[in-house]
């Protein structure tokens, strides 16, 4: 493999001393960008995106080549391990993706298997085709949905506002979602392993939905699997830690009991004051966030502030991954998030002599 | 006035002792209730429930009617203080509140004046109405949206995923988004007052968006405005404490800022540990919530549990109103809201004893 040009962003995550606080932005392929419009028009359809390796290393890449972004985060959905799981994965216009088939009924849950690793080959060889395109340039991200994340789609059969039937089976039915989230755990432990061994040299588990459960149920429903998860994942490849980051949206108030969970980095939302969490978490992880996505609709002045905001929170030192607390817009101005690297870039730097 | 019959619910707010943990729930006069439903058919229309107040009454003690609450709620809508300063309140089908004019330019938001209270008669009149029909059986809340959560709807002219326009605001025109919440403030003090002045027992301000902001621009543009609020109101009335509640949905980060503002009880979603929080706030304040209201979906068996547990973590003492962390869903079952309510009654006397 070639040697990394720019590990800024690997460093950070194990607290390793750095020149700068390095930046990324989740969603950063994405829809606010008129190159990734383009090739999605090409491709036909979203799926069509993701299942090309071709077309996914090409949207991988394009904001690199706008920002001097740290790192490149595979172009994937969350949802292609229920789809390999059999679910019958679907986008519908302006719906959202959906789900042909759910998981409500006791025998369908019984029924449910691992997900065959087969099944999700063309993620893999997204991911060797990214990092041969990206050459050493900055690390390449694998990512998945949180097992608990995954089951709300898998039971809802898609989006929802209230969490209806999953909260139903949740209080009423436990033991059958704990089914569900087992074989989903299971699933998705393979799945990342595969992309590290494909060539992914960290990993974040995304947990969009964790906070819409209560303390104690994000615990038994959550947290839970997302540490069975990384007990089981590959730490180390050629030498080289492989750093995991885990993110729920909404934890805010459960730092302390994600921080424990074995990841290197902790994720938050913008909800969270960042200088408040570090001391929280103490020397056990590292930290990502923490802008608010929307602050993206101010101007650049405003956007630079809110920068040296939240990077003077932080404070001195290492450990620091500077990131959005949610995916970016798509009615964002790439300007504006233009303006944003830079900003964290030049203004990091004192936090680091 | 007659006298208060059932005063458990004023007691609890205010700390003093008590038999049982009182109980309502938020948005108690509401869709799932199959006699509600027939009294908005008959009404026409939701705003033909509001500006009514023999209509407004009805619906307001339905609940009571069913359930042994422990106290009742005003039924109107959080949106006829931003109505009453112009902005054309309607209700599309389907699509939730929209108003006809947004507040997005400087000269909209220059000309905003506060709103005239004689276009809010049909409010006080209701609260009236509803005093005399509760003959004293327990006590009436008023309440008003918050200023930054009316201040949401005004500016995106609806409900919003995002808040867009309000974030582009507050980032790059913050003095613009002062100018509405200060006017909004001043409104919805005098509102509060009006109620209070009309017969209501104890006010709750109910801020739905305020955790859509970080930490930082919580306290500048939600927090500060609902202290001002608080700081004008009416806090006696014929030798008895008004109680005011605060409520922010997703505040949980920022409990101990919260019980700072003057508020004699803090909401909770059920994100919190309602435990952890009383540590958090001390005797400032007491504490209201927070069952997930969706876990009302579960069975009665595991309705009860959960309210065991809530129970058990708030632990001895007075202090504590049990609700529902958010407002009642319209697809709920009635009988398990009853099993809720006969739940926290029949637990809840051991913490008291």
């Amino acid at each position: 493999m070639t040697q990394l040009k720019n590990d800024t962003f690997l460093r950070a995550l194990l607290k390793q001393p750095v020149d700068y606080t390095p930046i990324w932005m989740m969603r950063q392929a994405g829809r606010y960008l008129p190159e990734y419009r383009a090739t999605r028009a090409k491709a036909g359809s979203f799926m069509g995106l993701c299942t090309s390796p071709d077309y996914a290393t090409e949207v991988t890449l394009q904001p690199l080549e706008r920002f001097p972004l740290d790192a490149a985060i595979l172009f994937s959905d969350i949802l292609t391990v229920p789809d390999a799981m059999g679910l019958g994965l679907y986008f519908a216009e302006g719906e959202g993706p959906k789900f042909e088939r759910t998981l409500r009924d006791e025998a369908a849950i019984q029924a449910l298997e691992v997900a065959p690793l087969e099944k999700l080959q063309y993620v893999f060889d997204a991911v060797s085709s990214i990092r041969r395109a990206l050459d050493g340039r900055v690390p390449l991200i694998g990512f998945s949905g949180s097992p608990f994340t995954l089951a709300c789609y898998m039971i809802e059969g898609g989006g929802s506002a209230d969490f209806r039937h999953v909260k139903a089976m949740l209080y009423a039915r436990p033991e059958l979602l704990h089914r569900i989230l087992q074989i989903t755990a299971q699933s998705v432990t393979a799945y990342l392993n595969a992309q590290i061994a494909a060539g992914a040299q960290a990993v974040q588990i995304f947990d969009t939905w964790g906070g819409a459960l209560s303390h104690a149920a994000y615990r038994e429903f959550s947290l839970a699997y997302m540490q069975q998860i990384i007990a089981g994942l590959t730490r180390e490849v050629d030498g080289r830690r492989v750093p995991v980051i885990v993110f729920t949206k909404g934890g805010g108030q459960w730092l302390e009991a994600i921080a424990g969970i074995g990841a290197d980095c902790v994720g938050l939302d913008w909800t969270t004051d960042i200088g408040l969490a570090r001391v929280r978490v103490g020397e056990q992880v590292a930290l990502q966030g923490n802008f608010d996505p929307n602050a993206l609709f101010g101007s650049p002045a405003s956007i630079e502030a809110e920068a040296a905001r939240i990077l003077a929170a932080y404070g001195h030192g290492s450990g620091h991954v500077f990131n959005l607390g949610h995916g970016i817009s798509q009615f964002a101005d790439p300007a504006h998030a233009g303006a944003l690297v830079d900003a964290v870039h030049r203004l990091s730097r004192q936090y680091h002599l």
